[in-house]
C-alpha cells in the first residue's frame, strides 16, 4: 500500500492490509504450557509435540477457559487501515501493543477510505444490534462524492496550514478519522482471540457480535494468518463459539 | 459545555472540560494499604489515620517505587475534548477504563476544536524533543480561516451523507480528529501520576516530556483535582520528580 | 479473625473472611457510562436514574459483552485466608490491585487453615474436571493429625531460625502455604465477574468450572457483597450465564 | 534440574534455574516499531536495520520514556525456583504471562530450597531499606538443621495425607513456601526491565531496590539472557539508570 504515495493529490481506497511481520510460538507451546502444570517432563523436548496429540488438550483448555497457556507466543502485524477503525481497535488494552504513524512527527499523506460498493450502507435495527443492507446507487454516489470533496478540502487545508509554518501536530486538526495511517501491533493467541470475538461477526458464535464492518476487514485478515499459525487452536477456538477462553 | 449545543450550526471551541463525577479513597487508604504489609491493627481503623503521620510513609513508598498501595482508589472524570486528544489518551491501557460516545450510535455535534491566542503555533527543536513557539497574527488567522472553512465542509458532508439515509458509522468518516467527543474514564492514583508524568510538562520533572499541548490541558485539570483529593500523594508526587511510583 | 491472635500457640481455623473496605459506583454508573455512548444529556444528573429503568439497558450491555461500563466503579476488599488461596486469587491480574502481609516485614502469626468436616476430602473425575466427595472419618482425623504436627514443626522451626537472629525473610521460607495472610484487594465489577465466573461453581453457569473449595469460599463471600452494592448488575450477571462481559 | 529427582528422599538446593525457551525480536525490531512513527519505509525492510544506526534511536527512547517500541518483541523463560519467589514474581501484572506447576494436578517433589553459606542471613537497617550482613556458622547451621528438620516433616505429613486416599490440593496445604516450583514465563523487553529495575539491586541504579536475594538471583539470570538477546537495548537500559521506559 505505502509504495502507491506520490505527490498531494488524494487517493482514495477501499481495502486494508494487514501484514505478519514476525511470530513466536505455534499450537504445541500452548501444549508445552499447559503441561507445565501436570508433566514431569518440563524440559525443551515439550516444546515438541505431536500436533495430532495436541489436539485433545487444547480443546480442553479451550472449554473450561484456561486462557493463560495460549499467551505464551506472539505475532506483530502491521496494518494500513483508517484512524476510525484504529480508534476501535486500540481500546482493546489487555495483551496488546501499539506503535501508529504519529501526526505530530511526520506529514500525513492524502490516501483516504472509501467504502466500496460491497460494503452495505443503510442501516436497520435496534441501536446495539444493527444490521446493514446495500444502498442504492444515488446512496453511493452522494457518499462518495461529498467524502471527496470533504477530504480533498481538509487536506488543502492542512498543506495550507503547514505551509503557513505553523506546526503539523496543529495542523492535523483538520485530517478527517477516515485517513489512513498505519501501526505496529503485538499481540498473543489468547487477545487476539478476544478482539476476533468481538471484532467479527459468525453465524455460529456464542456470543453476539455488531462489528463496523471495517475493523471486521482488517480482524478477517488477522484471523486468516492466525488460522495457519496455529491451526489446532483456531480449529478450537471455531468449534467452542468463538469465545475467547 | 454540552448545552451549548443547538442545530447544525458549527461552534468552535479552545477550551478542555473536565468533571470529577465520583471517587473513592484518600491519602489515608494509601496509608491503610501499605500498612497491611507490617502492621497487625488489620481492621477498618486502620482507615483514619493522622494526615500528618501518613505523610513519611507515602514518601517513602513513592521514594521506592512501592505503586500498588497508589491502586487501592479510584477517580471517574467525564472529560470534553477533542478525538485527537482521546487518541493520546486511550494509549494509556493500564488501570484506566473508558466509555467514550460513540459515531455509530449517535449523530455527532458539530462542536470543533481550534486553538486560542495562547497556543502556540510553531514548532521548532528535533524530533521528539519540539519545542513550541509563538505564531504571529497571520498565521493564527490563516489556521483559524482554513479550519473553520474545512471542519464546515466536513460537517456539510456529514449531514447530507446522514440525509441520503447512510448510515452514521459510515457517514462519520468525514469527520476531523478536531471534533469534540466526550467520555468517562476511571483510574486510580497510580495510573493518574503515570498520565501526568508523561502528558505534562514541568521544569521540575525527572524525566522530560514532549506532551501535545491539547492533552496537557486535559492532565492539567485533572491533576488539579488529584491534588485537593490527595493532598499528600500529590505533594510527595511532585516533591520525588513527578515520577509514577 | 486477627484478635484472636495471641502468643506463638498455633491456631487453627477453617474458615475466610471477607470484609468490604469501601466502594464507589453502583448499577446507576454503568447505566451513566453506557449512556455516555448515545444520549446527548451528558451531566451529572446521569448517575441519578431510575433503578427499573435501568434493568433492560443493564441485561443488554451483559448479554452483548460491552464489559467497559461495567468497569467505571470500586471495591476494596480486606481478606484473611490462607497462602495456597492467595496464590491462586493473585493469578488475576487484570483490573485487581494487591497489597498483602509480607513475611519480610512482620512476623508471621502461628494461624493455620485445615478443612472443617464439610470440606469433600476426596478426588474423583479426570484431571481438570476433579469432582469431590466426603472423606470417612479416619481420613479426617488422619489430616488433621498430620496438618497440626506439621504446621507446629514448621512454625517451632520458624521461631528458632528467628530466635537465632536470622532474617525474617529467610525463616520464613519453611512456613506452609496453608498460614494465613491477609489482603487488600481493590477491583471492579467486571473483574470481580471475572473471578467469580471462574472461581465458584454453579449449575446454571455458562461454562463449567472447577475452582478449589477453599477460594470458592472467598469468592462467595465477596459474591454477597457485590450482590448487595449493584443487585441490578449482578441479577443480571446470574440470567447471563455467570458470564463475564 | 529435574532429572535430579528420584523417589521421596527430601533433596535441598541452593540455587535457580532459568533457561529461554523461545524468543522473538530484537533491537531491530525496537527500531523498526518506533519508526512507524515517522519514517516512510514501513515495510518489512524496516526490520533489517544496521545495529550501530540503532543506538542513538534506542537511547533516545529509553531517556524519553517511549516505552511502547519496546513492547514488539518477546522471550519465555522455564524457570525452577521455590514458591516464595514466584509469590513475588507473580505481582508482575502487566506484560508477564505465567503457567505453574500445579499441586491441584501432580504430587509436588520433595525439593526444597535452603540458602547457600554465600547467602546473608543477618538484617540491618530499618524496615523497607533493610541490609543483610553474613550470618556466623552457628546461625547457618541452625538454620539448616531447622529447615532440613521442619521440610521433611512437611514432606512426610504430605505423603501421610496422600496416601490416606485425601486430595492432593489438600494435602499439598502443609509443603512449605520453600519447595521448588516450576513455570513458564512469557514477558516482553519492556515489562522485562519493569521486574528488573524492582527486582535487583545496583549501585548505579537511578532508583533504589530492596529485592530479596532470590528473586535476585532469578532475575539475574533473566537479565543475562535479556542483555545477550537484546545488547543495545540493554546497555540503554544500564546507562539510563535502570528504569524501564
Amino acid at each position: 500500500m505505502p509504495d502507491a504515495v506520490q505527490g498531494d493529490k488524494p487517493i482514495f481506497r477501499s481495502d486494508m492490509t494487514v501484514e505478519l511481520m514476525q511470530s513466536m510460538g505455534s499450537d504445541e507451546t500452548v501444549v508445552a504450557a499447559a503441561r507445565v502444570s501436570t508433566a514431569a517432563d518440563l524440559s525443551k523436548d515439550a516444546l515438541k509435540q505431536d500436533p495430532e496429540a495436541s489436539k485433545g488438550l487444547i480443546n480442553f483448555l479451550m472449554k473450561n477457559r484456561h486462557g493463560t497457556p495460549f499467551e505464551h507466543n506472539s505475532m506483530t502485524f502491521f496494518v494500513h487501515a483508517p484512524i476510525f477503525v484504529f480508534r476501535e481497535f486500540m481500546r482493546h488494552r489487555v495483551g496488546f501493543s501499539y506503535n501508529e504513524e504519529s501526526g505530530r512527527y511526520r506529514q500525513l499523506r492524502p490516501i483516504f477510505y472509501t467504502p466500496s460498493k460491497k460494503r452495505n450502507l443503510v442501516q436497520i435495527g435496534k441501536p446495539g444490534v444493527y444490521d446493514f443492507i446495500p444502498g442504492d446507487a444515488k446512496q453511493f454516489a452522494l457518499m462518495q462524492t461529498e467524502m471527496k470533496k470533504s477530504n480533498q478540502q481538509a487536506y488543502e487545508s492542512y498543506l495550507a496550514i503547514l505551509n503557513a509554518g505553523v506546526a503539523r501536530e496543529v495542523a492535523r486538526m483538520v485530517l478527517p478519522v477516515g485517513i489512513y495511517s498505519s501501526m505496529y501491533v503485538t499481540c498473543n493467541a489468547r487477545s487476539l482471540m478476544s478482539l476476533l470475538s468481538l471484532r467479527t461477526k459468525h453465524e455460529d458464535s456464542h456470543f453476539p457480535s455488531y462489528p463496523q464492518r471495517e475493523i471486521e476487514m482488517v480482524a478477517e485478515q488477522m484471523e486468516a494468518i492466525f488460522a495457519k499459525k496455529m491451526p489446532i487452536t483456531y480449529a478450537s477456538f471455531e468449534k467452542n463459539g468463538r469465545v475467547s477462553p
